[in-house]
């Protein structure tokens, strides 16, 4: 699965070869296929396994007892810490490839909605209860996870800023993006 | 250049073979060769042409005698359009291929970022007069270039919204992202 999605990330979906993965894995193509029918399952239990990550970092947040912004802030950090610590998982998650099958396309997909709802869930309540201010749900949801997944294609973990810095700062432009008043203020 | 752009698009660099672009415009493969060295050059003339639509749709902003704030929003308006109108050349354009030679990547990402260059420029000069306020100005480019480059994505021609709309609501949030005062208010 590691040598799998190093490579997907790396050379492309349809580049990567069965026995590319085996021989980065160091193991026979042969055993590979014991453990896979196909290389698209493979990709779809990367997906599957990133999709695992983010919600199980995000979620918790989403159903927390906090202020909407609050909430959010600690999502933000939660999704570029996942995007921050495994790369490889992370971009072939966010990348919506156009190398696979119809029918992973979609499912690839689906595994996203879900993981987004959680994002939509707390946009709504900080719009019902006034904290959030923005012209278009929809919008919004989708200007901000592309403002916040655009960094798996500029991060470096040897770079000038560290994952934590990048948080820092983007919770705040994000919270800009929202018209962000924390109602949990006394 | 369009058949490629479209196949580059939709199937990914390496999956495209010079036969199928030479199919997709109707030509022999020999005659394309007549016109091109390898298909890699072919890539980078795609990008060259891309970064020359952006670039003169958003550059008259750039240096029109307009405040910060308004310069951007038409720059916004400018971008969204391009990228509404030519999905195949900006989606190429726009995607940091790793199916290239580490050569051709390293111009396609300096034609880039000769672009990307009107939009520090002016996120400079909001930040130098006060029109403007962020935490780290490469931290907001990233973060709003990737809000908008997003929409490559998500975008369809038929679907609920025009690029018009999209530009908009994306202009409102942007100036939020920046704090954006519009000093050539009286």
């Amino acid at each position: 699965m590691e040598a799998a999605a190093e490579l997907f990330a790396e050379k492309g979906f349809r580049a990567t070869t069965v026995r590319d993965i085996a021989e980065e894995a160091g193991v026979l193509s042969g055993s590979l296929y014991a453990h896979i029918d196909t290389k698209e399952d493979l990709y779809l239990e990367i997906v599957r396994r990133a999709a695992d990550d983010f919600s199980r970092a995000v979620r918790p947040w989403a159903d927390a007892g906090l202020a909407p912004a609050e909430k959010l802030g600690r999502m933000i950090r939660a999704h570029l810490e996942v995007i921050g610590a495994s790369r490889a998982w992370a971009r072939v998650y966010l990348d919506d490839d156009n190398q696979l099958s119809d029918a992973t396309r979609r499912q690839a997909r689906q595994l996203r909605r879900d993981y987004e709802r959680w994002w939509d869930q707390v946009l709504e309540e900080g719009m019902a209860s006034g904290a959030f201010q923005v012209p278009d749900e929809t919008m919004a949801r989708l200007f901000i996870l592309s403002a916040l997944n655009g960094m798996i294609r500029w991060f470096r973990p040897d770079g000038r800023l560290t994952a934590e810095q990048v948080a820092e700062a983007y919770v705040i432009l994000v919270k800009r993006v929202l018209g962000a008043i924390d109602t949990s203020a006394p």
